[in-house]
């Protein structure tokens, strides 16, 4: 069996909210060799592809790279890379914003697969570059899709992956403020405290929206014990329930944070 | 439903094969919030985690680290990571070992999501350092567990991971030759011809056995479009089969590999 009835529902509610799908299906071929091997349907990547010049918080090179040995002259190709922990699709982990919390090795495995929520707050965005996904925005959701559960990711979908690639991304003005959406205070302190919400991430570069100099929603969430994802792709491509999302954040000991491979299972 | 009589069916695989159960259960409190959301019961961490004493196939240390932003001083802990991209619990991706070969962010997403199964060596391994996984164990391995699917990872494990922290880990020699388990030609070949695996994983340094100078199972297997694992961990927390693995690859444009986080999912 493969499921066939779940990737018509996906397909359907795809459909009917105009979202692209823009993943293939899993190839039968291996994706469905014996129902105990395989409990999905479709994987979706929601991680950005890094280059250089991939748009950063601080307006500087994404990472460096330089080559050590190459195929033609060594017969193997290997890569030096140097980067700044908080780049491309990325974890937050609790010691980015504390003194004594968690680094990436230490969140415990099981929190890194879990439910994954989408907010949708595009249309607001598009007509307020500073928006803040709100409680309103919330009890919108939930009025509609059922309360949140306890031990989510809660992602918000601002389309803001629509202007990487150009300025609008950072949205930098004359003054040097950044212009982005995030999350507000009141909605991450709802999450938190009402539902137990473990993980926060946005399509943004920050959970924090572009011009806020204090980093409320940082300072709340991480020193709880919490992680968020920035950065995040394809959002657009998913259900508003119903995912699973791992995150695939690689173990360097001590880290505030990094590049991860995020994936979601249908 | 929290799919009990899996669990159940897995610590009773587990301890009849007198493997230790590393790792806790998911927390009910979340990780059974619907069962339309989880459809997991356990999840088991493949990678190590990575310090810069961790042995690497050259002798040279992991990876360097430096401090950019402090909590203490700047409200923000950010640091700077520099390393050779083959290092920890890493991918190789296919132009590792060509000349155009897929980069780690070309292989198909769909391929980092399949079925795990693991070949237990560590008899063999135990009397013979040098030991490679065989076509008479690959034999063994399906006359109980039944055929090796396509498209899946198939995972030797040595029991090498006992030895991380000393220097039988890379085993070198007086001559500077190395000595650890891996694959044998023969397996690599039967299992791309004649089984259509896509992954190949080890729990040692390398796909090639330590002494290996012309690294054939490199030079056979990434060529042909497939990947490798190297230095996975907790093999031996798994069953034999009806696991998935996902391979959380960080997508650095143009990479020969690099450390990931590897899951299992029971």
């Amino acid at each position: 069996m493969c499921h066939s009835h779940i990737i018509d529902s996906i397909k359907q509610n795809v459909s009917q909210r105009g979202r692209p799908d823009l993943t293939p299906a899993v190839d039968p071929a291996w994706g469905c060799a014996g129902e105990s091997l395989s409990k999905f349907d479709r994987v979706v990547d929601l991680t950005h592809t890094l280059t250089p010049n991939f748009p950063t918080y601080f307006g500087t090179p994404a990472f460096e790279v330089e080559e050590i040995l190459s195929y033609s002259k060594d017969g193997v190709n290997i890569r030096r890379l140097s980067y700044a922990e908080h780049i491309g699709t990325h974890i937050d982990a609790p010691i980015h914003f504390s003194d004594d919390g968690q680094t990436v090795d230490q969140i415990p495995v099981e929190r890194l697969v879990c439910p994954l929520v989408v907010i949708d707050v595009r249309e607001k965005a598009a007509s307020d570059r500073d928006y803040r996904l709100c409680p309103r925005d919330i009890a919108k959701f939930e009025d509609t899709y059922g309360e949140i559960p306890e031990g989510a990711c809660v992602a918000m979908l601002s389309g803001w992956e629509q202007y990487i690639g150009s300025r609008d991304f950072r949205g930098v003005d004359e003054s040097g403020v950044l212009h982005f959406p995030g999350i507000h205070l009141e909605a991450a302190d709802f999450l938190l405290n009402e539902r137990q919400v473990f993980g926060l991430g946005v399509d943004t570069l920050s959970l924090d929206f572009g011009p806020s100099k204090s980093s409320p929603v940082h300072n709340l969430w991480l020193p709880s014990g919490r992680y968020g994802i920035e950065g995040l792709a394809n959002l657009a491509a998913l259900p508003e329930t119903g995912t699973t999302m791992v995150v695939g954040a690689p173990t360097f000991k001590g880290s505030t944070g990094g590049p991860c491979r995020v994936l979601a299972l249908l």
